[in-house]
């Protein structure tokens, strides 16, 4: 399938404005600014990439009015030309017409509940007292669990797990390997040893959250573990039972976040944060990659922690001088008293 | 499935002492100060929820002496509450009846054993000279290597990989996504070029184990991986080969454990903790969250490591410091003999 | 099946010296130090294990030129111990012959192309278009996705995911829950909003390449993900869309790659590390475990980032006075201006 259309009508379409170019000249995709042939657009949002710009022989170039006077081909110009680059691309390439049916080796108990237009894949299975909504995608290798409810529009890619006690609102989308709903790591330690505390919560997912590849979000314990709506999360997240996370929030791959913690909305959280249990962190807040979360974070603000990274040779002096580090304030503060 | 009793009778069955209530009034349930009826008990384990006890209506709370002046309702205390509220949560929410049979969708191979009573779900594959125990649950899309042992009344929940040269003992819980036995990462270097070294252990996993979702396990190099019995293991735990875990040990989600390391007994690791290859953790360790494991450790005691979480600009200035905090040990000591 | 083979032959295959021994001397496997016989080898590489290199009752035992004084028995000398460890493991396990054909549960659809001698296993699913090579081994419920390039020799273990636009060269494996070609972490703010940015690269896995269980590599946005030929990955990984490896790169377990970075050739990663987006990183360089690397890498090396393990009181003091570094520095600096 392929989409061509001029460029003032792609102007129109991702709200950006037309400059140097014939408004009717006509594109059919966009791609990196190395490999847009002239019939592509490409876009320019991140500074690193001016090289790039400079040599680029795309048709025309998303970017901002402050960044256009290098560019060497004609521009749309927005505020915002990776929202740009979304709109356009999925103009471009619109997703395939999803199948409708029951593949011939699926296995659906007969007390589901399924919805029209939906799929349910190879081998996939949804069993007693699930219910799906309209147009579910259900793909290769699934499981969905035992009176699971999945919401009309849903996609789940290939090989995810939804255990009973799960609930995903419209239009969610789920990659390969996630595990939602499993049980949550609920332990009261008798006399050294571990006794299992039942979860008796499930997962509450809102409309439009997407979640990555081999994710994992665990049931509540009592309580539902919840996610807002339109909350993104990447590949390998894991998030603990009863953690609630707030709309819009965004979250990027190896996150670690554990029991009863609520994360509030429009928050960024970079990749491989570890974030404690039973804590706050108010709404807008971004974190740094790699940071370690052990206290609630009360105000919104870009936070980090961590050290710089070193030769090992030098590290290893600073690294050991680390331990002194409190000793060393204090001789400080001696040597300052004596001479004053 | 409902279950009823007096608050004389929980008091019993948790070991707890009843306070300020009839002992014959009746409840059915558990759930947290919030949402607790006074037809449900609840619990009160950690201080940051004292406003919450404050305006509980629950029957009764589980609760230490030292802190029952504050309850509102009548309690139940006992020393560890934590463990009356698993006790209690098991009481009420009974496991369902497992269901005992092989799905149509299953295929079992003609050279497996399976023991009484087991379940085998839908499209799980048990492959050939695989032994399983009694009672044992083998969920839908499971995979069960060739050879694999499965203890009695062990339960693999779905989408779980046992690869060959796996052995489970009874009573082990697997959570969904979860591979035991795939190969370790062993490699030798030649002129710059990596050669495989074959892995021929084993994954040896003792009584009363539980083992998160997305965990992987690797198989040993020459001698097994073993987890000891009533080894407690969150979600997306990486363990390498040959490592060896000592009985009753905890470890949260998201740590990595790299191979050959020993870990002690009764030791708990919080979640995303780093451990290098090739060192001894003693009984009785505890280490915090996001902490990096680089050496032995020789003696009991609480643990940790990593720098506070600041505002990205105060931050910014005192990890660039960090590089010169040799060089600023040396000066400090430089002062300190000039004005003697 | 057994192998069995003379010393003076083994030394000859792995490039050893023999020494002590009779050269007829036949050994028929290797094992540890502590639990190799009489009748197989053992190997030296890690000076952590004197103390069983000294008790040893090994036929032989694959050992430098420099450490060999030490060894009760006879010595194979040679300058690479590990490499001989995996040559003589290989020699004498030979891998099981693989199955030829395809299961009853298997679903192929008509529209796939397979090469020769190979197989699909229980319950895998390969969808319209896709094209197995030669020789492929596509484990118990793996799925291959519309279109996907499977290479000759290339060995799927078992519950592997490859996502449409995947492409694997030769002789790779990829161990199980590994999920190849997942859609990028992709997405544009619209007023506070997140909008999907279509992915619409690939995934292309060089010859030769393994991969871990659990491991997630992203499909590319615009252009492909690459992972060139040798790049050895090791469990629950994640590497997002963009990303470049280059060959005979070696990372270990928990390593998280961001978006766009490169990474070149004959690197090592150890493991937990974290990389951002956007960086390059050169060839020949060394990371040790737990290190966040913020920034480009641009001459080879070892590097490390990171704080000392200590005990949880001693630390927290420490970890306190971080925040006052700046702070510090300034203080001492004008110190010694006082002074002089």
């Amino acid at each position: 399938m392929s989409v061509s259309i001029s460029l003032a009508e792609l102007a129109t379409t991702i709200g950006a404005e037309l400059h140097g170019a014939e408004s009717s000249t006509v594109v059919s995709g966009i791609n990196s600014l190395v490999r847009a042939t002239s019939q592509e657009v490409s876009f320019f949002s991140n500074r690193r990439y001016r090289a790039e710009l400079l040599k680029t022989q795309a048709a025309a170039v998303i970017i901002t009015a402050k960044d256009h006077t290098d560019c060497p081909v004609p521009v749309l110009l927005m505020n915002n030309p990776y929202l740009g680059y979304a709109l356009a691309a999925t103009l471009f390439n619109p997703p395939p017409v999803k199948p409708v049916g029951i593949h011939p080796t699926a296995w659906v108990s007969p007390q589901a509940t399924l919805g029209k237009n939906g799929y349910i894949g190879a081998h996939a299975v949804i069993e007693a007292n699930a219910i799906l909504g309209d147009n579910v995608f259900i793909g290769a290798h699934c499981v969905v669990g035992e009176g699971v409810h999945v919401g009309a529009d849903t996609q789940l890619i290939a090989q995810v797990t939804l255990c009973t006690g799960t609930q995903l609102g419209k239009r969610v989308v789920i990659q390969p390997g996630a595990v939602i709903g499993a049980d949550g790591f609920g332990l009261a330690n008798h006399q050294g040893e571990w006794i299992k505390v039942p979860q008796l919560g499930g997962v509450v997912v809102g409309d439009d959250v997407e979640i990555g590849a081999n994710t994992t979000i665990d049931k509540g314990a009592l309580e539902d573990t919840i996610i807002e709506r339109g909350v993104k999360l990447d590949n390998q997240i894991q998030i603990a039972h009863n953690v609630h996370i707030g709309e819009h929030t965004a979250i990027a791959g190896c996150v670690g976040i554990a029991g009863s913690t609520r994360i509030g909305r429009y928050c960024m959280i970079a990749g491989g944060v570890g974030i404690v249990g039973h804590i706050e962190i108010v709404d807008h807040v971004h974190v740094t990659g790699g940071s370690i979360i052990l206290q609630s974070i009360l105000a919104p603000g870009v936070y980090s922690s961590g050290t710089p990274l070193e030769l090992n040779h030098q590290w290893h002096r600073n690294y050991h001088r680390f331990k002194q580090l409190d000793e060393m304030a204090k001789r400080l503060t001696s040597l300052e008293k004596t001479l004053k």
